[in-house]
């Protein structure tokens, strides 16, 4: 299958969804700080605009219209570009779709504060949102998305423990529930849920389109993990390696960790229990030692190689991928063909496949 | 006036707001990551409580029920606290109501990360609302918080903006704006428009009284500024002298730069423009260079002194607190006595008298 019709359909979402948040984000700068500008830089910055596409795909592909969905799948992206951004802070990153992150160019709190801002504007688009789709749906969908939000920083403050601490899960099953809830959820779960409520779906369709979108966002979350690992340099937009300098526990370290003999272990979980070095301060060589250096990122990829975890995780990736197109396949049964039913299909593909 | 009567309001309003938190936010902490127990953390430390018995006083001055307001009071605490933390971060303060801030005591990633959960947790409570308060007036207390959201983010990214380049407003026009937004929309003018729409209030008369709560606000501010600066140690509860460390353009501060010769303004500006010392971090010589030094800080505070500013700032905080007695004493007019009443006008007293 080729990718195209794929590619164009995320395209075409991106487009309209690029317009609806020039639509939302005020215009008028002038006793704001600014405020508004640095909110419209990363939507604006070249991005698969995913979750909104889900979310569209979704509520077309069950009959619903295009101008009821639009205004929710644009806040779905905002709160992505917020969490985003406090990611972004919280890892202390430097790059973000090719370009320096928000708090790179303009300091932690100015970042701090946009991204607080991006979630207060979020909340206008969905009150209108009584006037588009009814009072029943509206409040459906506010409720989804305040209950995303909150499993979204359950799910970050998970993942903070496990790198202040130094702990590595020894069990996959931890794994999984930390991407469930801190990606799968508000990249998938919320948008497909938002698009079946927007659709006309009966509460249990939307519990089943929900359960659904779990492997998917695992398949791709893992491919996420494999790409910032197997991809050289700039091409990813993030940091190169920037995972292993992190110490984000992906299923490819876990899986190393987990693998390596008594002693390569016990290495690796000294150079996870070190910090992540920091942007932009001088510090002297004490302070130096606490951090992770170059060589450890070395020692932590040459494990990953040695065991064969990117295989590994690759082979998962496709098994999630799998158990989301059996599941889609039966839901999908007796929806009536369209390029968006296609676009879901294609999507169990595209999770393994995407180079970027 | 004794301030028993407004102490003991305080306190009263401070525990049924205590219960209802802890009754919001969950208790099985178990999958979380320790995010609930974070959460607790600065709106069970002693405060005052005001933004909620503010809300309460007006909803329950125009006959409004304690319970109809109780939910959206402690909502706007969980606000507030949520502000509090991210404002923490923002400014890397060390001390928070004379204990370590969330930033000190577990790292600015999960202090990100706990204010955005409360922000995200606040929602419930106000979409239950629609079946305490009908859906009419549970949606006009959704947008109010929505557009107070906004305006915090904007003051807060005009007052970052000052602070990164190194201004200092020379019209008190300005700094009035940055209190209206800053502070006065989450700490007074959306508790009081709350509690007054929540106590049946028509359009007029909640805009009337979001217009009473300005004055109110930036009397609240100015003596916070002044407090900052006229109490020694810890008996504040912030780090001594922290605004000016901070470097924070408090009307007292904006006075005296104005007030100030030439050389002396050329002085101030030059230490305004420095960082101020960071949290944690030990940086070398050069890099310390750039940060405020306690001689630096010893100049403003003589600058302060030297012109008068302290005074200046007090006979400007009892204008205010005079314009909103006038104001409330026109509006309540036609209201019953209660205890509710009483304590708002005690208020006009507190705002400038009290020393925390």
């Amino acid at each position: 299958m080729s990718a195209r019709p794929l590619q164009d359909y995320l395209s075409s979402c991106r487009e309209m969804i690029a317009a609806e948040i020039r639509r939302v984000i005020p215009r008028d700068d002038r006793h704001t700080g600014g405020l508004y500008r640095l909110m419209l830089d990363y939507p604006l910055r070249p991005g698969k605009a995913l979750r909104p596409a889900l979310c569209l795909a979704v509520c077309r592909a069950l009959g619903g219209a295009q101008s009821a969905v639009l205004p929710t799948a644009a806040v779905l992206e905002l709160y992505h570009n917020a969490f985003l951004i406090h990611d972004d802070v919280e890892d202390a990153s430097s790059k973000r779709r090719h370009e320096l992150t928000l708090n790179a160019l303009h300091g932690v709190p100015s970042a701090v504060n946009v991204g607080d801002g991006m979630l207060a504007l979020a909340i206008g688009p969905l009150l209108d949102n009584m006037a588009v789709i009814g009072v029943g749906r509206a409040l459906r969908i506010l409720r989804l998305i305040a209950r995303m939000a909150c499993e979204t920083a359950e799910g970050q403050m998970i993942e903070l423990n496990w790198i202040k601490s130094g702990a590595v899960p020894r069990r996959l099953g931890e794994y999984s529930r930390l991407v469930h809830k801190k990606t799968a959820w508000y990249s998938f779960i919320a948008p497909m849920s938002a698009g079946a409520i927007i659709g006309g779906a009966q509460h249990e369709t939307v519990a089943r389109i929900a359960r659904l979108a779990i492997p998917l966002g695992i398949a791709f979350q893992i491919q996420d993990d494999v790409l910032n690992l197997a991809t050289c340099g700039d091409a990813y937009g993030k940091d190169s390696l920037a995972d292993l300098w992190e110490g984000k526990r992906t299923l490819i370290l876990i899986h190393a960790i987990n693998a390596a003999p008594h002693e390569d272990r016990a290495t690796a979980l000294e150079i996870l229990a070190k910090r992540q070095p920091r942007l932009g301060t001088e510090l002297d060589t004490s302070a130096r030692a606490h951090e992770r250096s170059a060589s450890d990122v070395e020692f932590l990829r040459r494990l990953v190689e040695l065991h064969g975890s990117l295989d590994f995780a690759r082979q998962r990736a496709r098994r999630f991928a799998r158990r989301f197109r059996a599941g889609l396949a039966h839901e999908a049964d007796g929806w009536a063909r369209s390029r968006h039913r296609d676009f879901l299909f294609e999507l169990a593909d595209y999770a393994i496949d995407r180079a970027t």
